[in-house]
């Protein structure tokens, strides 16, 4: 699977000499395979090569399909992804989770994953499990929301709320960013960076040598409660001086004089793009704390890169400046380099999606009772 | 070797029921492990079982030993451990080695080598490997001192410098001291930490799930260089308010109104022993500044505990108070525990011995032309 998914046609023997088994052996696999619905059969590969003509296969755009979901503090996102990475049915809604029951906010996702497999089920996919980004710790059974502060939930077994018919895993949404970053970021891709995203909090997630680095409740990653000042304002989590304090939404908007409203990331652009200073000012100083913090990040963890994802790639050109300056002030030699996702906040939502494929691509047969 | 070295004594027929393989096979790789002073052989097991007796097999005291050494501010220190991991030989030479050339070091410190090995060789150990600890950055080339401040080293090839005739190894001070912490710490001990260690600077490293991260370059666990008090004191790495402009060793003896001398962490003891005020405020100071700089680590890494190592163990008495303070009020939940080492200044020196020690364990092969 990961052979063909690499390579986007591949026949039998292509395949065999790839992954060294026999051509018989790789045709009995291809065979399930192919009845597993995980892959397709595109007819024979184009002449003018020595032997007789191979049939070319390619990774099924109908079958298993990975289910993303995204709890954010004000909307619910749906995603549906085919095992060759294409988005093939999305659904978005707007609501105020703040404050909200992880019932209720449980019970509208459901309706929304209900909606979008109902969508992707006339072109022929169907749910292979079920993915959920929540902005907040998760703890290492993948189901467990222990703390979500910007949601005010605390110990939500999302799993156990969830009643859907497919494996449901629940991350926490700077993960899935950091994973998307590094399934979809190509093969010259960075393989060792840290991502950071924001969405009201700041989170950020290291992957080192392709791997998530989880901690060891799960809970690695908590950029946004760095103390960037230890004598600066009280924060929720208990310390003082957090970079939340200085660079999370709400802190901004504050500082640039905003009311937080619906489209805060929104907000925020179009003042600095009809120049307000007040607000250029509040970006810039929550830049300048993201490179104190980030200071601290690099020097203890050597990452290859700082990648800004989530509402802070919208947000880098004004966020940048002030961010790279502190982060080679802080340094003597080359500062580590910055540079800004192209997923941007669908990270989150895609990398949860994506999950479930790469699931399907390690072990494909446990797809076999599905088909 | 390691089902040997784990239980202390095995016979052939327990080894194979502990690693799967028939007797047979244990028989033929056991007699070459003999052959090559890898294991002996110590005569029939005690009676009382059923069957034949077996003859029980321990690791060699005699044979290949892992020779650690340590290049520090003010000593130089060499050890030889055995393959059972105890201490056979050691030597240590007080001198100043800041701004020395590394040439000079290194051929000192080869002296000191020779004399360890010396001193070994009549009890029938010879070296397997040189593994040297160093207080700054190494490249992942585990040869080049990329980064040696209080040294004043830059870009120094030890591997290049030393001519000895057995592998040699480079690696950072907090790494091997972190290694030390978790290879000798039984089979209990924790497996996620982060290890906190200083000689001059302050160094971390941290163990995931058994497993030294490096960081891209190697650079990983940076601790002394995480920002405080950012607009603090400049500090030689480029930053400014770094955690060793309070912590660091000068900066306490600075605050607390002592010259730094020679053995400065026990003059910082016996001071605050016989009840030195000043000294007393000043690590109490350098103890809040650690809590700082911690919190941001333990809420970047989640790791399982904090170990105080090196000269931080035999401080924390005076340290831990105000560090566990800052750690505990800035946390929300439980606050990471710390506890400190009992290998304290011996770690890095051990760690790098044994780091030779399980290269041996880990491929015995490497050693049957040198027996």
């Amino acid at each position: 699977m990961h052979a063909v998914s690499a390579e986007g046609l591949l026949s039998r023997a292509a395949i065999a000499s790839r992954i060294g088994l026999t051509r018989a052996a790789v045709s009995t696999l291809v065979d399930d395979l192919i009845r597993w619905k995980l892959l397709e059969e595109l007819g024979p590969e184009r002449p003018g090569r020595v032997g007789r003509p191979g049939s070319a296969l390619a990774v099924s755009g109908r079958g298993p399909a990975g289910i993303g979901a995204e709890v954010g503090v004000d909307h619910l996102a749906v995603c549906a992804v085919d095992l060759r990475g294409e988005v093939r049915a999305r659904a978005v809604r707007r609501v105020a989770n703040r404050g909200r029951s992880p019932e209720a906010v449980v019970k509208e996702l459901a309706a929304l994953v209900r909606r979008v497999a109902g969508e992707a089920e006339p072109e022929g996919l169907w749910s292979a499990g079920l993915a959920i980004a929540v902005p907040g710790l998760v703890a290492r059974d993948a189901r467990t929301v222990v703390r979500a502060p910007n949601l005010d939930w605390r110990d939500a077994d999302l799993g156990a709320l969830l009643h859907v018919a497919v494996p449901v895993t629940v991350d926490n949404e700077a993960n899935f960013g950091a994973l998307a970053e590094l399934w979809l970021g190509g093969a010259d891709g960075p393989r060792d960076f840290l991502h950071v995203s924001a969405e009201i909090g700041i989170g950020a997630a290291l992957i080192v040598d392709g791997q998530l680095l989880c901690g060891s409740r799960g809970f690695a990653g908590e950029l946004g409660h760095v103390p960037v000042r230890p004598d600066g304002p009280r924060c929720p989590c208990g310390g003082r001086g957090c970079l939340e304090q200085y660079a999370g939404e709400e802190a901004v908007l504050r500082a640039a004089g905003l009311e937080p409203g619906e489209d805060r990331v929104g907000l925020l652009a179009h003042c600095t793009e009809t120049g307000d200073e007040r607000v250029r000012r509040a970006l810039y100083d929550a830049g300048t704390a993201l490179g104190i913090a980030l200071t601290g990040a690099v020097n203890l963890l050597d990452p290859a890169a700082v990648v800004l994802g989530g509402s802070l790639a919208r947000l880098s050109p004004w966020l940048l400046p002030s961010l790279t300056r502190e982060l080679g002030d802080r340094t003597a030699g080359p500062a580590c380099p910055v540079s800004v996702s192209r997923l941007g906040p669908e990270g989150p939502l895609l990398g949860a999606a994506h999950s479930v494929v790469r699931a399907v691509l390690d072990d494909p047969a446990t797809m076999a009772e599905r088909a």
